[in-house]
């Protein structure tokens, strides 16, 4: 047992990490059997559909387990950003045969909220998750209040210093490496993130509470290079995403071991914050960070159609691949054995 | 003794990076001594220049020390281009009283040649270090013929893989959050480039030869780190910037203590290629990589002026302030200090 690992009351000081879209309850459930953390990502259930995997959750395993939520401002719908995010998306409206005016422009992603709070409070979730900061105090003294235990990513020293000002129990310190949406809060300057070698142990001197190490960690040497850096613990994602258990779609599966995976870069063309994925046709077409992308999480609505009619062909040309940059640790085997092959490097 | 220390013909698998404007054959001696692979920067020197200092090299110590070597292809200057950055310039160039016709737009940076190759043969360095990629064949094939190992830098794994077909004895996998120039030389895409704790494992299973890591190692815990992800040494170049050994400037040695230093970026604007330094008015002003920058070594002309006019002042608003993303390492204590701290993590 390690001081982490009593936080989060598990075996093993390993957190698979919550990936929206690419896995479910059962991915959770298979991790947390196996000693670690399993994550559920959230940000894309109703609260319904969160109650219904909690109840899946628990009704597999006992062991403790991690609810992900973005805990973001919605943004104001900026009409004018949405006619120019549907110019520049037209020719490939126009290619697909989709006609935009069906397109509706929907909320997307939404923040924790007192709703979601309410459907799973009687659940006690015994570790909570945030990314993009955290809730409100009140929210968050929700949480707190039925006494899970509060994480938060931090891409920078600053970010870490504030979570734990604010009350996080944990910080997990998100690496330049990490797939997926980075989970920067303070300052949108992407310059000012680090990569994980350099922002662990600057974080680990920064603040008083565990230090989660999170980016480009893919095997038990990752895992090892972490921990001498001063981490308590480690949260891996990409490793998991071949999983039996994920529910990684055909086209990420296959672009995650293909020759494309070594070259991913930052993009908000998905979602409309940067996040890290597998290079593909819109990202190369449009570059991966394009002004004309609406706020987070509007940009979604107008890609969405695109990434139907294109992966129903087959076609990865527009579906966010994300992934880290180390997918050396992708295999197609049990969650367990990919937790098992990490917690040797602990 | 380790397969890299039988390599470099030193007691330690540790190498100082060799840092332009920061340092001469003072920090090399000191760190050779101390049983390290003290380093020599030779891209700003004239061949008479780079005999003088191998002069004092091998005056003071008999061990093993490293010739560091830009080996790009010089551009053809492009009037145009320099128009441009000239005119981005302007409101610079009229605030510090520069009459930009004086201003003569300089070669800069020299790559190898049989000019320099002749300067210094007679001494067989016997470690040679090159920056974006390998001389010519016919070159290389000089350096080789005297006995010296030949190191260079990947940004990749294919890179990686280039260096050791095309005769590096040892590749320098340089993480994105080493500081100074990177060493890209396949791509210019600046995401393929990965963090340290992404490459260096990758980059290991990919190559047969040792592999240097480097880029956020700053102290014991980073070397541990790196050699946990299976690089068999590192090289370490910010953590001796605040050396008195190092030439590093006044305003250079104050932005490293300042709260400043964790904010850095890749920028174009010192010399026309990406290489990491403390964020600084010019790079805030222009944007740290802005396109109207002629293609390297030409961008130093225009703006070396205005460095010198802004240092005069105690200002660094002009000055490429080279660091990487944990400057967490730099104190003022003696390369020999710095060098057994690192050593402690071997």
């Amino acid at each position: 047992m390690t001081p982490l690992s009593r936080l989060l009351g598990t075996r093993l000081p390993l957190i698979q990490a919550p990936m929206a879209g690419a896995q479910g309850s059962a991915m959770a459930v298979a991790v947390s059997r196996a000693g670690a953390l399993g994550s559920l990502p959230c940000a894309m259930l109703t609260p319904e559909g969160i109650q219904a995997e909690l109840n899946a959750i628990t009704r597999q395993t006992d062991r403790p387990y991690n609810l992900n939520f973005f805990c973001h401002t919605p943004p104001v719908p900026d009409p004018a950003q949405e006619a120019r995010w549907r110019e520049v998306l037209a020719p490939y409206h126009a290619e697909h045969g989709i006609d935009p005016t069906q397109i509706v422009a929907g909320p997307g992603r939404a923040p924790f909220s007192h709703a979601v709070c309410d459907a799973i409070e009687s659940f006690r979730p015994p570790v909570v998750s945030f990314h993009f900061g955290l809730p409100a105090s009140d929210l968050l003294a929700r949480v707190k209040g039925w006494g899970a235990t509060v994480l938060s990513s931090a891409t920078t020293v600053a970010e870490a210093q504030w979570l734990a000002e604010h009350g996080a129990d944990a910080v997990i310190a998100q690496g330049l490496e990490a797939g997926g949406h980075r989970g920067h809060f303070l300052s949108h300057e992407l310059t000012a993130q680090l990569g994980t070698l350099a922002l662990v142990p600057q974080v680990v001197r920064a603040v008083g509470c565990p230090v989660i190490a999170a980016g480009g960690i893919a095997d038990a040497e990752g895992v090892r290079a972490a921990m001498a850096l001063g981490a308590s613990g480690v949260q891996v994602g990409t490793a998991y995403l071949l999983c039996p258990e994920a529910t990684t779609s055909a086209v990420h599966r296959a672009a995650l071991q293909s020759l494309a995976a070594p070259h991913t870069a930052l993009t908000n063309l998905f979602s409309g914050r940067p996040a890290r994925g597998i290079v593909n046709r819109v990202m190369r077409e449009l570059g991966p960070l394009n002004a004309a992308a609406p706020a987070f999480p509007l940009a979604t609505a107008a890609v969405a159609p695109l990434r139907t009619r294109a992966e129903a062909q087959g076609l990865d040309d527009f579906s966010p691949l994300w992934a880290g940059q180390n997918a050396s640790g992708c295999r197609p085997v049990p969650a367990a054995e990919v937790t098992a092959a990490l917690a040797r490097g602990l």
